[in-house]
């Protein structure tokens, strides 16, 4: 593959605090660099105190709003003037049985309605949308099956998984 | 596949707002029901005006708050002591060329670094860990390539688009 343009890498390093609550704290090392903490909590369905919004809110504001942003920005590389965008995602997932655990999650699917107001010819704002498409890096993640490495401390020691 | 012993499903609708600002109204509609806006935008290196996080930090928040909140639910399910859990998310992409945008966006990887406190046995620690990975919502839709259903309207016509 093509030597990269740039490069984004971020970390995220999550606290408990509270019965459910979790204080995420994001890095961004590259492009730019950023330090911020964000809070996800569980309503009463859960068991949390529901001080905050729960991680798939969070997870799919990701979605939409790298979209939306994607949209805006190639708008003004490739010259076609947006009036607006309005995105509307519904997700859903399943809860399965596991042999250990109370439920697996499995993914159904993402359906993404864009719309798009714009005097530019309608070609060229498909062909912006489209390309946003390729250029949102949360999409493009949930497109394939990602590569996700594990490693698992229990009380300061390292855990070796059998896998 | 067995029927689901729940289904989780969620909206998300972004609008508009300010330069880069995108304000994005979530609705919960399964398996608890919840409504609540968030908001991303962007700093000045995209050309934003920084009121709020950016859109990868939500989704990172999103990936490790979720998997933290299933290690403490699950925990309970399976009667495993916890006293704490801190995770620590790498997360990185890498822009390339394309043929009309600006850049294509490509995931090269996670790594999620899981530190547990707790007195039960250690192979029942390790045990929930994993359990919790198949049970987070999140981590499991980045482990496959998912379907992404589009449709776009341009001024509020629907766009065939070529496939």
């Amino acid at each position: 593959m093509s030597n990269p343009l740039f490069n984004v890498h971020f970390t995220a390093e999550g606290a408990c605090v509270g019965k459910l609550r979790n204080e995420v704290t994001l890095t961004a090392l590259e492009p730019f660099t950023v330090t911020r903490m964000l809070a996800t909590d569980e309503g009463k369905f859960q068991g949390g105190d529901d001080t905050a919004p729960t991680p798939l809110e969070f997870f799919l504001t990701g979605l939409v709003g790298c979209l939306m942003t994607q949209v805006r920005v190639f708008a003004r590389r490739l010259k076609v003037e947006v009036d607006d965008v309005k995105v509307l995602c519904r997700a859903r997932w399943e809860a399965h049985p596991d042999d250990i655990g109370p439920y697996q999650g499995s993914p159904v699917g993402f359906e993404i309605d864009v719309d798009v107001t714009s005097a530019a010819d309608p070609d060229r704002v498909a062909e912006l949308v489209s390309a946003a498409r390729r250029g949102c890096f949360v999409e493009q993640t949930l497109t394939r099956a990602n590569a996700i490495e594990h490693t698992l401390k229990i009380n300061g020691t390292a855990w070796q998984e059998d896998k």
